[in-house]
Formats: C-alpha cells, sequence, structure tokens
C-alpha cells in the first residue's frame, strides 16, 4: 500500500489511508460484512475531526513506535467532509498555517493513519464479538442528492450519476436553473 | 479488492480499477519502478477513451472469460479527465444516454476494468525488459495549476493544496479575483 501515499503517489486522489484499512477489511471479512465495515470507514474518515486527541497526544508524548518525530506539537484538527487527499489536506493546511510540503502536514497524516487504523481495528473487533451493524450514515447532502443522483433514478433526472462520497465540497446543492430543467454544472462556492 | 467496486462499494470516489492496478504495480515492483507505473496508470486512466476498441471487439464477439455478458453491444467510449469513479460513469451515461444504474454502465466498467489490467501488464512487461520510463504527463490543468499549488510552494500562492490529478473537471483555471489575490474558491463550470 505504499503506493497509497499522498493519495496515489501524490496524485492526490483518494486518500491511502482510507485505501488501505478497507484493503485489510477486505481481507479478513466476508463481502457483507466488508461493505458496511467499509462505508463506515469512509463516513467516519469524512466526518471526523482528526487527528483525533489519541493520535495527538500519542504523538506529544513520542510514544509512537517510531524512531523519530518530524514534530510532536499538537495540531488544530479538521474535519475533511471528503475522502480525498487534496481536500483533506488543503482543510488542515489552511486551518493550521501550514503548507503541503510542510513536516508539519506529514506528521498530520501520519497521525491520521494511525487514527484510522484504530478505528478498522476497533470495528473489526465488533464484528468478531457480534453482527456487525454499520454505524455512520452518509453526509446530509448525499443522502438528499441521491434522491435524484444514484443508481436506479431516472436519467431525467439525475440517473446519469452515482456516489455516496459528501457532495458539498465540490458541488452546490443549489440547482439555480431548475425552472429550466436540472442544473448539470458546478455552482461557484 | 471486492471493495473498490463503485469507487469504493458505491462510494464513488477513486475508480477501483486503478486502485487494483496500483496494488498489484507495487506487489511486485520496487517503490522507484511503482512509482513511475502508478502515475502512468493514473495519467493513461486519465487521458485515455475508454473501454477501447480491443475490449469493445472482445466484448462484442464474446471473447472474455465470462459465463454471462450484460451485453455485448459496442458503446461510445469516452475520456473521464478524472481518476474518480462518479465523474467518469457521468461522462459515460450522458453520452451513451444510459443511467449509473444500467446494465450498460456495469459492462462498461467492466470492459474497462479489462482495459487497465491490460495496460497495466503491458507497462509491468515493458520493466523486466529494461529500465521502467514514464510514458504519460500529467493533464495541462495539473501542471500548470501546480507552479502555486503543490508541495513546496509558498502558502500566500496556493501552497495549501497539493495533487496531480487533472483539475479542471471540479476547478476552473481562470483565477478571477487574481488582482485582489488569488481566488482560492470553485469557479461556476
Amino acid at each position: 500500500m505504499n503506493w497509497g501515499s499522498g493519495g496515489g503517489f501524490g496524485t492526490a486522489s483518494q486518500c491511502g489511508s482510507i485505501t488501505a484499512a478497507c484493503l485489510a477489511v477486505n481481507l479478513v471479512c466476508d463481502k457483507k460484512t466488508a461493505k458496511k465495515i467499509v462505508l463506515d470507514i469512509f463516513n467516519w474518515y469524512e466526518q471526523t475531526s482528526l487527528p483525533t486527541p489519541i493520535s495527538q497526544k500519542m504523538a506529544n508524548e513520542k510514544l509512537f513506535t517510531v524512531e523519530k518525530y518530524k514534530t510532536n506539537e499538537i495540531f488544530t484538527p479538521t474535519i475533511a467532509n471528503s475522502p480525498l487527499c487534496h481536500i483533506s489536506v488543503e482543510r488542515f493546511c489552511k486551518a493550521n498555517g501550514v503548507g503541503s510540503g510542510s513536516k508539519e502536514r506529514a506528521e498530520r497524516c501520519a497521525r491520521l493513519t494511525a487514527d484510522i487504523s484504530h478505528f478498522t481495528a476497533v470495528q473489526l473487533n465488533k464484528h468478531v464479538e457480534s453482527d456487525y451493524k454499520q454505524e455512520y450514515a452518509m453526509s446530509a447532502a448525499a443522502t438528499s442528492c441521491r434522491e435524484c443522483h444514484a443508481k436506479g433514478k431516472e436519467m431525467d433526472q439525475g440517473g446519469w450519476s452515482r456516489g455516496k462520497m459528501d457532495c458539498q465540497p465540490c458541488h452546490s446543492t443549489d440547482h439555480i436553473n431548475v425552472s429550466e430543467g436540472h442544473y448539470s454544472g458546478f455552482e461557484k462556492k
């Protein structure tokens, strides 16, 4: 999973911590359970303020099993609202006043990866103990947009698209030309 | 990699065919070579009209090793300009007048997956024969935007972001408020 770093060797597409966690889940779960845990991983990542206080404290006190820390300072955590690397990175960088090439950003992604590993292990243990129940719902935007833009919907209603990731970082949820039919482009954010 | 279907069990984030192909590359290559092939996979996917004539012909003549075809018709191929599932799917659905839940869309993704598997095998064989040379450059938009928005750039120039995926499907490349400083939001497309 080394290639997942920087959302695909720096492509900044899907966050590599998600990709690696989902892969691990799929290695040990049946498909039905894997689907529930994978969707929980995506939704948890989108909605959680990261890094968590646990990984921040562990880094601050140098309790991780790494030889060298990029920095042990405590960061302002951020909610990505997206599974994509470059959106997640941008929110963190702006909130902390650091560049995407900084040691702080790199250390933040390391802590975040520890967080998602921990979350995944906790969810897998829940599956071992009993039937796994999905815990995280998709975003309000995705829930709403999927009323028209999802698999199985009519083409003239927006059935040409699909997805469960949060729509709002890239799309406005206002359809400004609704009276003339659905607005198929992007509204300025 | 079953979880990669629909960009993460239907999340429609990164196309699962990319994720699976990159994983395979990383299993058999050293990091330096893997990086070159992985970036070629991302760029090739973004820029290639898919499904290719080869997979379309094979499906049309039922030459793949599957028992049942969803359909063997020839589709209008499309260029995704993005590694993301829902953008790739939308372009195909609109060009072919089919919904994201249609058998045509599902068959298209199957052919596309055959195409990326073939491309990856060809690139891996090139690596076996000699030192691998990267063949695909990132998009013109990403090349241009990275002059300010990349790792190591100044914060006030846009160094808060990073990435190599094509910017244009979501971002305008016009900075409408350049005179007042860089425009940090999204311009209507």
